[in-house]
């Protein structure tokens, strides 16, 4: 037996997130049924980080077990004929056997795009929320910088959470022209974690929540206290790290 | 009577390029549609380049004559409540009557996209063109400087053209990570020259044509000689210039 991991990226609008739903596209099943047809195997693929409906990857890492023997750049190709255009396998590797994607990654980073503008761009609407009103991304990156450390992250979750506690390594907001970002890395994440961080820093950016209300909003640690989510679309899993080198490689170009 | 520019960004996948055709979807189309809804007006578009099927732009020019007077802040956030989220304007000017959208047009930017690495990112497929071999940009970016000057650029057009010379302003390729950008500046472009411009860099790129037969090639001025165009995809009209300001503009942010 050998195990491969893969780092993907994808363009989630289509599909019902990562995790394999029995009458929805996803990201798992296209890869699995990428995998049977390269493979002829019925193999489970495992992810780092599992993301929701409409959010999409640059650097999601998988990792499956078969018996198939590729080389890396055998299996980069090969991967990239069966999946379709919306899901890219950007690197592959030979990992040890004893690997684990979720449990050895030591962090997650995730981006929050928001094309702060008088007006819409199509080249850009697949990965950013469009958001037409003034910003001051100052107080956005200020308040962020609270979530830093070891916190109880319950009111920016809907969800019931049996341990809620999470680590935040690093947490900024810029503005690179039009665009405003805020980027996040943490151990791992709540669910809906991000969107509801970005839905609250927004409304600081408005000047509607201050940052002192923000710090009490998240020290509070009540569930949904966050208020709604922003959508899917202008979200991406950036980068998933692990201590040492995900294995052999392939070769560049 | 009043006259209006608009600066339009648009995903030109799904259309069939710039220009009115009776029976396929087409950018004209979409703006006169949302021009007639916005003023009950039937008016005709006039655009600075005329862009193919599939070919995009951040900086397309178009301008029509109304009997609205709306503000250009008004004219803005009107189109793009109308328009289809592939086609937006970025900018709005209430402009001189004299106004000439094509000849005043001192020249247009293009930009060609490659992405030059072993696989293929979903996230950038809309607008890049993916080409997973090995390139030599230093030699694409000399050769593409034999290009500027006043020339007959027959070699790069399939179409028979009256006049074939044209003015190169400024012509360049370069690497970002794994994007190669050709981006070309003119007075204006016979039919289909960039991408049969960058076809042929491609080739230089990849070693099969030196710089000096990419000169002969260019310099025979002979129709269609130049070999296949690459895909519209990677193509974008990125700017029109003007020796003046387009006019009384819209509030930013």
């Amino acid at each position: 037996m050998h195990k491969v991991a893969l780092v993907v990226e994808y363009d989630g609008s289509r599909y019902h997130g990562f995790q394999y739903q029995a009458n929805a596209p996803t990201i798992q099943a296209e890869i699995e049924l990428a995998l049977k047809r390269l493979t002829g195997e019925d193999i489970r693929v495992l992810a780092a980080s599992r993301t929701d409906a409409g959010v999409h990857a640059r650097g999601q890492v998988v990792s499956f077990r078969t018996q198939a023997s590729f080389p890396p750049s055998v299996w980069l190709r090969a991967f990239n004929h069966y999946l379709p255009a919306a899901i890219s396998v950007r690197q592959a590797y030979l990992s040890g056997y004893e690997f684990d994607v979720r449990r050895q990654a030591t962090s997650r980073e995730y981006r929050y795009s928001i094309l702060n503008s008088p007006a819409p761009a199509p080249l850009k609407r697949t990965f950013s929320h469009f958001f037409p009103h003034p910003l001051d991304v100052a107080a956005m990156d200020l308040a962020c910088r609270e979530l830093v450390g070891e916190h109880d992250f319950s009111s920016f979750t809907p969800a019931p959470v049996v341990r809620p506690v999470r680590t935040v390594y690093r947490a900024a907001v810029e503005r690179r022209g039009e665009m405003v970002t805020f980027n996040i890395e943490a151990s791992s994440f709540l669910p809906h974690q991000v969107r509801h961080t970005a839905g609250c820093l927004l409304q600081v950016g408005r000047g509607r929540l201050g940052v002192e209300q923000f710090r009490d909003l998240f020290g509070a640690r009540r569930r949904g206290l966050a208020g709604p989510a922003l959508p899917p679309n202008g979200l991406c899993l950036m980068k998933v790290n692990y201590p040492v080198p995900l294995g052999e490689q392939h070769e560049d170009l």
